[in-house]
């Protein structure tokens, strides 16, 4: 399974592309950050930061594109670009029919190295030895992007099914709310309503 | 000026067109909203705003796109998806060249209505009095975007001037912090340094 792991930023964005197995050794393709200036304005931002993530897909064709889940509990000022970064490669990448997997930060954290409070050098730390590279990738927003790809490597087809058994279980219990309405509502119609009012 | 205003939403995004000139009355081009439903997966809903956008863009042609600024105050359940659709609309305008202007909530209401706090039937019933329609447009998101679109034509060249202005006021005191840096770095290197421990 080949994964593009993306945590989305405007002023670094990481990109990384992961091959592996589960229980086999995942393999760094390649890795790299795109940085924007502050002083560019902010569709122009999203444009190159788009163009590079596009290059990216075409490349190397991944089957499945990881970006982190931004939360709005976090950093207030940079949260909304975080989070315009991150629609903007859900487009992209549903515009070339490539699935996207969004995790959370605890989730990676979690998969990558048991605790999902590891700080940003523990992750960089587990990626470089999980991908058996020499050094650890730079930026942070590098390593976090690996870290993404392989989380998804990992836990992904599993994150999928349980995911897929929501689905089906809340449409399961819509299913039953509506059946529910809809008798009580035939009841009302009937008469049979069970309210006080019709105890005569 | 022709422009396309956007109350960014993934359930519902209110697009609307508007040409006028301040001080000319305005006139309401076209007005709709795009809807889709909370069940299917966030890259296609994105896909599928972004599509109808791309739409608007090419037929209408807009001079400038004016979009709702989100803040991360707002509803926290909801926003990212608002952040999320309003990258993705920052991106398609700047594929095509077009600027976007991004205008708050607040803004708006007091360019529209005098008054910051205005509420969604005021907006509503104050854009079809200055565009004269007919009725209200609903739902009150497809109003909200021809009050964007308002609010630009009348605000936009003023509030893109104070931009301006902000800019270059910014670029001229980085220039000056830089200039001091270096001059303190300069007299630190021929040993004039002004600290204690050169008073000899």
């Amino acid at each position: 399974m080949r994964v593009l792991g993306v945590d989305p930023g405007l002023t670094r964005c990481g990109i990384g592309v992961v091959d592996g197995e589960r229980g086999r050794r995942a393999r760094c393709v390649e890795v790299g950050v795109v940085r924007t200036p502050a002083e560019t304005e902010l569709p122009r931002r999203l444009q190159v930061v788009g163009e590079e993530v596009e290059r990216w897909l075409d490349r190397h064709r991944p089957e499945v594109v990881a970006v982190e889940r931004v939360f709005s509990q976090h950093n207030v000022s940079t949260v909304m670009g975080t989070a315009q970064v991150s629609g903007v490669v859900a487009l992209l990448a549903a515009q070339r029919d490539v699935p996207v997997a969004f995790h959370t930060p605890s989730e990676v954290k979690a998969a990558i190295s048991g605790s999902g409070r590891a700080d940003k050098k523990q992750v960089a730390a587990m990626v470089t030895k999980i991908l058996g590279l020499d050094t650890p990738p730079k930026p942070a927003d590098a390593a976090d992007a690996l870290a993404l790809a392989v989380c998804h490597v990992w836990r992904g087809p599993m994150l999928a099914r349980i995911a897929e058994a929501q689905t089906r279980a809340e449409a399961l219990a819509k299913n039953h709310r509506n059946r529910l309405q809809e008798a009580s509502r035939a009841a009302r119609r009937s008469g049979e309503k069970p309210s006080k009012g019709h105890r005569r």
